[in-house]
């Protein structure tokens, strides 16, 4: 069946330590997460650059659960692998080393057959790629929302602000728009992200949910009171990648169905938390995810 | 007329510098600005130790919005003097300096004319001292409120974990919260609270909102977008103030009513921030804040 959306991301593995436990090479990449999350709503496909030593197996369970790998590519080097560990403040997660490897070899490429895809999420990568991979398609996708992280703003931030301007939406966290638009104010930044030609300003904050500012009103939905916290790794990634899947189910980028999808992208960012790695992502199902957000009508409630 | 909340609270100078600017002995303390947030809803008398060199023009004003000053002490030094800074993060004050003149001399001493008083707000203290205060009704209050901070915690983490069995409501903020039960999970310290013979526990989290946590279920109000932050001084005091308020005002600690008085208390606070000290509490009107309640229907809807 034809894809109708494509998550560009990173595939390799996460060596992870959190006050809740660890966990070495365990499967992840911005691209697993999204995807993951996505094939909930929609038929994903899965363009990133898998190293030598990646799971065959681990592949064909992500073909199992309805993920396209027609675009995956392959480098003679090992996978991406990324250590780090959280403290006692879970939100953030500190870098302790990154091995790029055969993300490094990632080519803007596409497949013919992908041709007509009309949503595109491109996860936490050089804001040049990025480009680059929208500019691969023959004719613009509908609707291209993008990630970005602190790295990037850094390093090129002119780069950065020139994908906000070219895609539809950015899926930053807000120590990062703070950072790039240099307020201590979150609504000044989300000020700043409208006036670059965006209909919509998406600001994840961690544990604390997530707000829409537009003109057609602010939204915010909270952080699920989780029970388990594990891992929040692939947490933003999983909500972009559920946010992107519903939309693109939708066929839709009003505001009404924007704060829909940020509610169930909410709901399956939680359940991400709950395990370490892509596990939880691979345990639950669609059920699951419509109770969280039937349960997070009621948080809300007053 | 009799009043119906006892706010007990300090009354006092805030010197403070945001990023927004700044104010030099700004009429503040946690009884001004719980008592000016609480008189939307309720009548509320105000007991605190004023020093020397307070405003009699502040005091006309406090009592012509409403705040009765019978149970005022006074004291032979000059008022409590706070100096603070906010960084970047305007979540976080900086303490420079105290002095607590005048504060150290207040007394658990209650008129006998607020005997029957069925709603207590204790602002942050020496736990023993709120203890004292409690101790001092003749008949204990029906609610008892109480707010603390991380100083008491660092010092007298006992005494506060007294105060939380002996009061009806803690109004913590998420960093004290974590602190006070050593865990970094929100949900682990609520729990602890509501062992603590508590049937809720509120947690604060400062402009992403409130929580509430209970056998009844967890309800959350989102942070209120603010286009003017200037000063968040004394906002945890008017959500405290304006949530007892609005409790004594129903005479009801449901979990219905209790979700009612957050979001009442958020848009109170909300107000609060938009200038310094407590100007705003002194300018809003009921309308103002009906309407933000209104515009928080809208915020989370979905």
């Amino acid at each position: 069946m034809k894809p109708d959306l494509l998550v560009v991301g990173s595939i390799g593995f996460d060596s992870v330590k959190t006050p809740f436990g660890s966990v070495s090479r365990g499967i992840g990449g911005s691209g697993i997460y999204a995807s993951l999350a996505a094939r909930f709503f929609c038929k994903p496909a899965l363009v990133g650059c898998i190293g030598t030593d990646f799971s065959h197996a681990f592949l064909s369970q992500l073909e199992s659960v309805g993920i396209n790998l027609d675009g995956l590519q392959s480098s003679p080097k090992p996978s991406l692998h990324w250590h780090a560990h959280y403290g006692f403040d879970v939100n953030e997660a500190v870098t302790d080393k990154v091995e790029l490897n055969a993300l490094e070899d990632l080519q803007p490429r596409i497949p013919d057959s992908f041709a007509g895809i009309e949503f595109v999420f491109l996860a936490n990568e050089n804001p040049q790629k990025q480009k680059k991979f929208v500019e691969a398609f023959s004719k613009r996708p509908k609707r291209v929302v993008a990630d970005t992280m602190n790295h990037w703003i850094e390093r090129q931030p002119t780069d950065v602000l020139h994908m906000v301007l070219v895609s539809d939406l950015v899926t930053m966290n807000e120590a990062e728009a703070r950072q790039l638009f240099k307020t201590p104010q979150l609504l000044k930044a989300a000020q700043e992200i409208l006036k670059l030609n965006s209909e919509f300003a998406l600001i994840k904050k961690g544990e604390n949910g997530a707000v829409l500012f537009s003109k057609h009103g602010f939204f915010a939905v909270p952080g699920y009171p989780l029970e388990t916290i594990k891992d929040p790794t692939g947490c933003g990634d999983s909500f972009a990648g559920a946010l992107t899947g519903f939309l693109a189910n939708q066929n839709d980028f009003s505001a009404r169905t924007l704060r829909k999808a940020m509610v169930t992208a909410s709901a399956v960012a939680s359940f991400n938390a709950e395990d370490f790695s892509s596990k939880r992502l691979l345990e639950i199902t669609k059920k699951d995810i419509r109770n969280r957000v039937r349960e997070f009508r009621e948080i809300v409630r007053f």
